[in-house]
């Protein structure tokens, strides 16, 4: 199987709510038609959850009634971003099938508790492509949480222990600085558990978008351990997700597991 | 638990492809505000689920990998509606989560081989209105099929023993002739096993109509053995869902069990 998360980042505009890169998006999945036979799809919720998301305080759990409009706010809008990734793959010859979080997982503390692959299972032995997301779930001890679309490549990862894993970003890979801040930042070609450590001292300067960068990082160094070849490559540039699904050499960084 | 089908006539226009009833969903939702704490939701397909399934011969099961583009452009469809659902519910104060059929049962033979009554109670348990509708779903031994929105009431009907199971139709219950094709067609106010053989005789003539009348009001009378009160209201006369879901007189067709 193939795994592959397609960032927030790239099928949304992250600063704008609600606005899905349809162009962006149909490019991708295009670059997916070859594979679509082992496919699995994960994509984030970018500007259809995190604003509303953040507005209400949905990731600190269930803290007052007047949120519960909101959890089913960010429920449905995430719905339709996932509407509209099921269209465009499903128009680009990818038979996408759509599986919420909750379907296949019961959750506790932000955190998974419980994951059956069956459901995906099911879809791929039919020939399908099932597809799930970031999403706000019910959780056991905080009533409801955030479940990121990284929470179920890592539960999908260690239960179906893919051949690639690809992160599909708005950058070529990982840095050694944030590389829209600066211009001499270099990509790291091979990311391991050394260079996290590096990372973490040169970027503590910025602790919102390092504390959210080490999370993923730390995640994908986990996945590796459950796959083949675990890389990121940019989405944004035409082709590479293709090379890499498809294993051929390409600008990326390759996570080794610790 | 107070659990409710929106008939596929009622919220769409059967005949017309795609084509949502908003304004009568609107005024649906807005009746149903008032239980929104209590409340359980089942929607049909209506003709975002039968043209394109029945085209297709989605419910005979896998018989060519030519259907599953039209299994995941039928999953994608319903999702659509659903979606609208969704939107209409919560503009009118409804807190309502969606919760697809394959979530919480697996299915075999075109029939529920187990059902998962949890993912329902944990949305009830927060105060949400959890929502399911009719699917395409994987099958054990079809590979596909569909389930139907009622297939789901009498799961969630067997699972919740609610208070009251109320079917919301484009008529105003159950006839001893078919209303729409007789003047003098009388409104049976109580139906049980015997009404049922009665109208096996009279309609006996149109044997694909009333072979899916027949089934519906067989699961009916089985969902009738699980509720305090089981009945058919019209959805297109203001106010009678509304009264039927407050326990006020209405002008339905109540359910006996047999």
């Amino acid at each position: 199987m193939k795994l592959v998360k397609l960032g927030g980042s790239v099928i949304t505009d992250k600063s704008k709510l609600k606005t899905f890169r349809s162009s962006s998006c149909s490019r991708l999945a295009g670059e997916l038609r070859p594979v679509r036979d082992v496919l699995t799809l994960v994509h984030g919720a970018g500007s259809y959850g995190h604003i509303e998301a953040k507005k209400h305080g949905l990731q600190n759990g269930l803290k007052s009634r007047a949120q519960l409009r909101h959890v089913a706010g960010v429920q449905r809008d995430v719905r339709e971003l996932n509407l509209r990734v099921l269209e465009t793959l499903i128009d680009n010859d990818v038979r996408a099938v759509s599986i919420p979080p909750a379907a296949s997982a019961i959750f506790d503390r932000g955190e998974i508790k419980s994951f059956e692959p069956d459901p995906f299972q099911a879809m791929l032995d039919l020939g399908l492509t099932p597809v799930t997301f970031g999403d706000v779930v019910p959780d056991e001890s905080m009533g409801f949480s955030i479940c990121s679309g990284d929470l179920m490549m890592e539960a999908l990862a260690r239960a179906f222990e893919p051949e690639i894993v690809v992160f599909c970003a708005d950058v070529d890979g990982v840095f050694d600085r944030d590389p829209k801040r600066n211009a001499g930042a270099r990509l790291i070609r091979e990311f391991d558990t050394a260079s996290l450590k590096n990372l973490k001292r040169t970027e503590s300067a910025h602790p919102d978008v390092t504390g959210s960068i080490y999370g993923k990082l730390e995640r994908m160094l986990a996945i590796a351990r459950h796959c083949e070849k675990c890389m990121i490559v940019n989405g944004n540039v035409p082709g590479r997700l293709q090379k890499a699904v498809s294993g051929r050499d390409v600008v990326s960084t390759v996570v080794i597991p610790g």
